[in-house]
């Protein structure tokens, strides 16, 4: 049985949710609470060096951590992780996109947003990180004209990474009022045969 | 051919290169100037709506962004990118950590310290870069203390991605003489057959 360190309120953990539900593969899930210091722990340590979550534990003794990577792992020989090189370059080349240019400018900005003092500092942060997040949503916009899901025709791992976070980037002060084409393609991920909703967002 | 737009000061460039030496593959390097604004122009941009290099054109009108998606399809079907899907996700982990954990710290911290005026205000950025570098040099040292690269026994794109900026990371106020183990990894990319080092480095 595969288990997940996850923490429901994060969006890096929650692909892994969506992933797993969709593709119907059983699954124990672990609440860590990072913010009490769950990660930092001795025993956590032992399975994860980097101390974050998600983590997946295969078997005992076996983990992997980095959500994308984690997503990749679970779906590889599905219709979700495409085989062909070219294909699989692409959903590669958006989740890469996701975890550079978008979660640490669209997810932090929720962080600070949702769970920091109305007074504290690193509120100082959010003009830049909204500039830099309105930056990928622009560059995600454009995609999307074109094409219906990320890697193409198909509804793919690159989407669920990028749905993480994107779905829920107003809690970070992102108006996507503005962006039509990401709606829309929200809403296809919605659509999608045994979607879940992130229960904390 | 294979093109690659890359810039040679870049250390996401050199993973590119690097890799193609070590393949043996032929290509063609065309030199970007992303300080000169070269990666914002309408003809980059149809190229990668992101405006980032590397940039690979596979053929023309076939454009892939992302350092670590280029090595992943570059390596496809070679030692440097298992096919073992245990040992591909090990692979992908790293890539990973290396885009979100590291790279943001170090290369950044390199980029402050080589490229911006000594009363640059970026410069106050620079304990932060210092303190996660630190972090990331700390997991990686950690990691390579039972086992000689980064996915276990066999170097591959995963060594390539995290050398690209640990090899320089000096540049960036880093002092690895405190990571022997790192120093020792180090030594041991630089042995592999093929190798290159970084021309502007």
């Amino acid at each position: 049985m595969l288990t997940v360190y996850g923490m429901k309120s994060s969006g890096n953990c929650y692909k892994v949710e969506l992933l797993l539900e969709q593709l119907g593969r059983p699954y124990r899930w672990v609440e860590i609470d990072s913010a009490a210091g769950e990660t930092r722990t001795p025993q956590y340590l032992a399975m994860n060096l980097n101390g974050k979550v998600p983590l997946l534990e295969v078997e005992p003794g076996r983990w992997l951590a980095e959500s994308n990577a984690i997503l990749c792992y679970l779906a590889d020989g599905t219709p979700l992780w495409p085989s062909d090189p070219w294909q699989r370059a692409q959903v590669l080349q958006w989740l890469f996109f996701e975890q550079y240019s978008h979660e640490p400018y669209i997810a932090v900005a929720r962080f600070i947003c949702r769970w920091l003092a109305e007074d504290h500092p690193r509120r100082a942060d959010l003009p830049r990180l909204r500039e830099r997040g309105a930056q990928a949503l622009a560059v995600m916009e454009q995609h999307l004209a074109e094409r219906p899901f990320f890697a193409g025709n198909e509804y793919t791992i690159a989407d669920i990474a990028l749905f993480a976070y994107t779905h829920a980037a107003a809690d970070g002060g992102f108006d996507l009022g503005g962006y039509p084409q990401i709606c829309a393609w929200l809403d296809r991920v919605r659509a999608q045969p045994q979607f879940v909703a992130q229960t904390t967002s």
